[in-house]
């Protein structure tokens, strides 16, 4: 989940996977602002560039900005969002789209009135239909796909919000969890793939929507359902209706949400992530056993996996390495001699641990391999005297096109290289990846499906277009 | 150690101890103030409230601010801050003396030129010598004790820095571990009881000292000994010289240390701290056994103690809270009806593991109880059948006068309570703290002796004075 | 033009009508950003609430932010607008909209690529705009009328943007002196009236735009000729091309540029502002003369009437009140005991020189009537022996819908009042306004003509929609 | 006065002296930290590095900051510093010596308890007096030569204030005006010499101290009488009691303050400035007469002389050149093809006015003759026919020792060059300096005499001392 971090320092220096969004809403709360806050607050790791919230007390009322939640809003800016509705907003971290207008809620005012939308995902059509619209006179201000969605809905000729945006989500393909806010009524909606979470909660008289059950938890609301594939939730003052507009599609959830991104005390798609990883762990273990001192893990996502590979093998479960989480907004990297602090910065193994040690380090994925060969190096000159590396997760070959930044294929180390081969390259003395099927066997029930394209290439919704309008569109 | 904490949540939710200080300083390196920051950074667990460097290129040059490493030092007052030596020094966080005033190093001019001094520790009697040297005509301009020393410094009549140094150390009392920097001298000092850790590190052609080994790591430096209890080392361009001045005493470092305020990367006092952690919570398991389906910890200073009780107790040891890493400066808790967040917003317990479960939670000390009460109260609501609470040292009941920043004893609820009561205060099904035998057992080699005034109100030093003075200039 | 004022007072305490917005263009120049920082900041006393500058390098780039021109940028932030065409906008300061949605320029993609616009004055029909735009699917993201120009241009038909654009303006009614960039052409258009100033210059080989010919002043660029009403100039790479797409209407600039909001050492609409100060100065003296020793004004806006007052009616001017301008952005007035410090905090007389005096206070205008009341008492507090005030403009009786922020005619003294129940409002001993034709006198070459719709209630264009929405939109 | 100007450009471009600093404090006044923020205010123009208040209520509490009074205190800030007594100071802008540490009032605690001064003047021989007491002891935390005077004060043997306080003034020599707080005491204290002013106010039940008059006028002070030279006022809840414990010397108070530093409104030394500038302009027309068609001024300060010499010579004053008040903390200067903005930034001409005249244009004084050079080229450039430069104060000289930041001699066109040669440089048609003779005639009352060392490098204090260490002093 990570501390608060430099964002060069998530980028280049732990090489992981970039977080996506998250979303929330709740309808019928007298602080409803504040809940939002706090929901938000608990879905901070699925972004920390930028955070907003827009409730409705009849007209509605925006504040957004770049940062953490909890540097983004302060009691004034809270107080100035009054109504008893609000969503909010967390976006990830990324480098050149990093710009206030591209901060979520997206509000405007149309021929129905005001409408503020949060978006998680990302629409493989979008460039498509954007010229589509800019063809018919939309003007765009933001590089969202999520801003095609809305001129979608202005642009319908239906005269009921639920049909606009009905007929809007008919038209985009790919992956979406929304919640929109008009002046009275807050609508959540699923993509028929359902390819990222989103859920309903109760929290006394009020309803909650989050992208994971642990915005939940602080607000002490209860966990109701998932909202299902292809549901679009209307929460008005004659309460909930829930509509099935869409074609039915293969039920296609990430399964990388399970691998790194979600948070652990998160029940997402009917499993626990907490107990997903553990699994992960005790079936890596059974798939690529080896004689080790200790089991250790690269905090602070490997360590569920590493707990549960320490159980199925018997070898002692460690904290190996201390992570730094003091962190400031602007590390700086001193220069000349004292050069390439890297992980450095962050991690540091202990030494009288490791030392003399066969270690077995559990990560959760590798993307280009630079991370994972400075942390073998860092355990060697620590003392250790075999590292050996296991991941919870088959290599990942391919980018993700429905809300999950990755880098092209070409920086994919898995795409480029056998095990055998990055085994070499990051000097383990083994590696072992978890197989496509142990994989599966952790996460599923019978017959369960999910999206694993990110370790197959193999996509749910194709993506015809031209790639970069998509990549410069998702959010 | 925490991650980036509103002052609020580190005093009042979780009520911990406070941080102390770190201290570190570098003598021949051409980027003397860059590995400053370094080390400074790698010590931020020891202070979150100020930062400071002072370096020294023939004239001495000054950059200190409220805040963490990373906020108060940029490129550009790094680069106002040259020469081959540098000192260095954060803070603990507290709320009343928070001021500018007092962060360190203390800069002055005197008779012999420039000295700048960074401590960590607490004088027993600076209150005394304060108004002697008041009396004399001295005036004062911060709250610190630190400027006491100074102050004998400069009246001292004799000719060199050292004398006078090692005449002002032999008129104070109580616990100093101390970095100086003169125009061409570094020193560094530590009290003849040895309470605080001080050390020094090689990094080729430089000699480092750090107040913890995990500073060293950070920066390549290689950790060569402890500076010894009552030694003044001065490094100059003669090389090292080590003096003895003062009459020799019991050495009795901070057994709290090793309990929760150094990194466990660190090694001090001649044990890493992770392993004794470890030992601490296989002494515990041994004590306090108890029927149990899983091992958890309050993260992050319990975690080692539990892994130590799951193995000695063959228990499983499980993540079960997560820790969100992301509050910013200023978390606001929301008013009205959403009350009492406290430790919520910090801590989330994974429901689908602790469901019940008989849960083995183990932290490492209990200040006031409230905090603990919070975490049960939460781990129950998340379903656990059982709550058994294991402390990895014995009951706290006195404060500390030597450096650490601790309640009066009427808050301490080690003072007031009996274990049985305290259990029921903090509605555990069962409490176990780790007896001071067991404690002793897990640090020490033959014939070490610490200093355990927290756990025995037994002072090394003897504490004669009024206390309120005290308490306002320790640093 | 004001100093740095915290914007309470602007509004308050000086009462003073609110500066409109200024404009600003470069073409063909190597530091066209650069270049454009400096334009806006000589028109920063046309708007002081926010600030923003669009360069294009092929595609547009955007810097825009809150306050002051030189604040908002920076050198970093200058670097990131590449390109050699730039525009650029000041905006003024109000309470209620000041946020930074409303900064501009207004910066969208479009069916034919990127466009940004900068407006000054005000769109009369822009609600109505707005409904018909939302009914076929516009969507709004501000609250300025702006927004509904570059829909129009969008939604045209028209296959070149000249041709959008002269459509667009051919639909709205009001004032608007416009500054637009494309990739490749930056655009100049003046409303058919003529209400707000726009000028050529030239700065080389580079063609420069402005509100006010102060700005070629401070880029040594050379005042070429006012962009006339209903022109639509256009710049790119085969030159200057001048268009007159409209009905002719008769010209009607805007006399309050004389009275007020130009700066002196700007010359619109063919006459130099100062110069214009100077003769109503003079006339007002012919039409009010009366028996006094000094002739002072309210600082900075009524010092050149004064001088031309003092020179007609040969009584000596003197600069009577020192105006404080070390206002900073947040000025705290104190509670409870010393309260209302209004004009005091910024105006102060010179007590030795009007003691005993008969004196006489030019200013350019009277808004509310209390800061006259109060400039008029501390006059006699300082031992003025009479007090006789001279306003170098008519009684303002109606509000402006062109541009200028005014407030409700209910909210204007001269509107409710005669000029002897002024007089008496503001305890004056005698008090003149210069009349209608006097002013007319001042600015007139012969047959010219004015908007004076703020003086006589006769609009130029008319006003037939609801008000609410017009104050909300105009920028 | 001056806008909000970035140093660089107070320093290089307008080449003005530089402001030295304000004192002002207020005993008996519920709202004692307020009171001292408006006084404070109304003495911006003595200094705008920094700002910094005490109150005492009982203990002394106190808030400096970098920067303008309005930007360093806050509403907050301001209700941290409770009690019915406090004193305040602003210091001037300097490059090298500016950092909080020397911000003032200065405070401490010895012996006596807790002292804050606030002081303005200069130590001749601060540096000398610092050697000795740095012999005895004595640590010094900033480059103030008011530290020397609290440390006189603490090493004293005195038993009362007033003699510790008396006995160190005794010691020091140079200009202070200076005010002091203890617990229970407000002190106010000028040289023998009353280099600069201090004077004495009354607010109902309140005494108040300041600098300058104009602090009187905002709060709705009563003037009461100057602190005279030699004079040691001390207030406590005894009522006022004046001592005069020293030699008496000759009166010499600054005759810059007229020249340039203080406001026109105050009244010092029993002259108001703007008369004494007005007359200036008076003797300086009549001694340097010329045909000219306009007189105008560089805003601000050379405003009055102007107004006087063209009452005197009956050509006509006019407001020649527009000053841009919205200069922002950091304006940025354009590299490259843009540069030498220098003067153009804050001042234009207006052309109109100036074009084809003969213009007369009157400054304060000349320090480096490159402001004056590029004012004369931008008048030419504006199409002036001639341009007369007169002066109203004699060339200066001298650098000041007592309290006015000016540089060294070398600097000084005055010192190097005569008056046709500096006419030569700067490309005046004909220059003209106030006699020495016309100055005393401005301000004189019979008899009355001044420090004029800046004129004529006759000091009433010799200044035995080194330079640089005086220099490093002042404050």
């Amino acid at each position: 989940m990570g501390g608060r971090v430099f964002e060069r320092f998530t980028l280049e220096v732990f090489d992981k996977f970039k977080d996506e969004c998250g979303v929330f809403g709740v309808y019928n709360h007298p602080e409803a602002a504040n809940i939002t806050y706090l929901g938000l607050y608990s879905l901070q790791h699925r972004g920390q560039e930028s955070a907003g919230i827009v409730s409705s007390n009849r007209s509605l009322s925006s504040h957004k900005g770049m940062g953490l939640v909890a540097d983004v809003f302060s009691e004034e800016s809270l107080a100035k969002l009054p109504g008893e509705k609000a969503i909010g907003h967390v976006r990830y971290s990324t480098t050149g789209a990093s710009h206030i207008k591209n901060a979520q809620p997206f509000l405007v005012e149309y021929s129905m009135g005001e409408l503020a939308v949060a978006h998680n995902g990302n629409l493989v059509n979008a460039g498509r239909l954007k010229d589509e619209l800019e063809a018919y006179g939309s003007i765009f201000q933001s590089n969202m796909d999520t801003e095609v969605i809305v001129h979608l809905i202005a642009t319908s000729k239906e005269s009921k919000l639920l049909d606009r945006l009905t007929g809007a989500l008919k038209r985009v393909q790919g992956a979406y969890s929304l919640v929109l806010l008009s002046e009275n009524k807050l609508i959540a909606a699923r993509d028929p793939h359902g390819f990222r979470p989103l859920q309903l909660g109760r929290l006394k008289d009020s309803w909650v929507i989050a992208s994971e059950t642990c915005a939940f938890d602080l607000i002490e609301a209860e966990f109701v359902r998932d909202i299902e594939p292809g549901e679009v939730l209307v929460i008005d003052d004659k309460g909930l209706t829930s509509h099935k507009p869409f074609e039915e599609a293969p039920y296609t959830p990430c399964i990388f949400e399970f691998v790194y991104f979600a948070r652990p005390d998160s029940t997402i798609f009917g499993t626990n992530v907490y107990e997903a990883r553990i699994r992960f762990g005790r079936e890596l273990a059974k798939e690529h056993p080896v004689d080790g001192d200790i089991v250790i893990s690269v905090p602070d996502s490997g360590g569920p996996a590493a707990v549960g590979y320490a159980e199925a093998s018997g070898i002692p479960f460690q904290m190996g390495m201390v992570r730094n989480h003091y962190v400031g907004r602007t590390f700086i990297e001193p220069k000349d001699s004292i050069r390439h602090f890297g992980v450095k910065v962050k991690l540091n193994p202990i030494r009288d641990l490791v030392k003399g040690k066969r270690v077995i380090v559990v990560d959760d994925s590798i993307v280009r391999g630079t991370t994972s060969r400075k942390i073998i190096k860092m355990l060697r000159n620590a003392g250790a005297k075999e590292v050996h590396m296991r991941i919870s997760s088959p290599p990942t070959v391919s980018p993700c096109y429905y809300g999950i930044d990755t880098p092209d294929a070409e920086e994919l180390i898995g795409a480029k290289m056998s095990v055998s081969e990055i085994n070499e390259f990051i000097t383990s003395d083994t590696l072992g990846y978890l197989s496509f099927e142990g994989m599966y066997r952790a996460v599923s029930g019978a017959g369960s499906s999910f999206c694993d394209a990110c370790f197959t290439g193999r996509y749910p919704v194709s993506v015809s277009e031209r790639r970069a309008p998509q990549l410069a569109l998702f959010g």
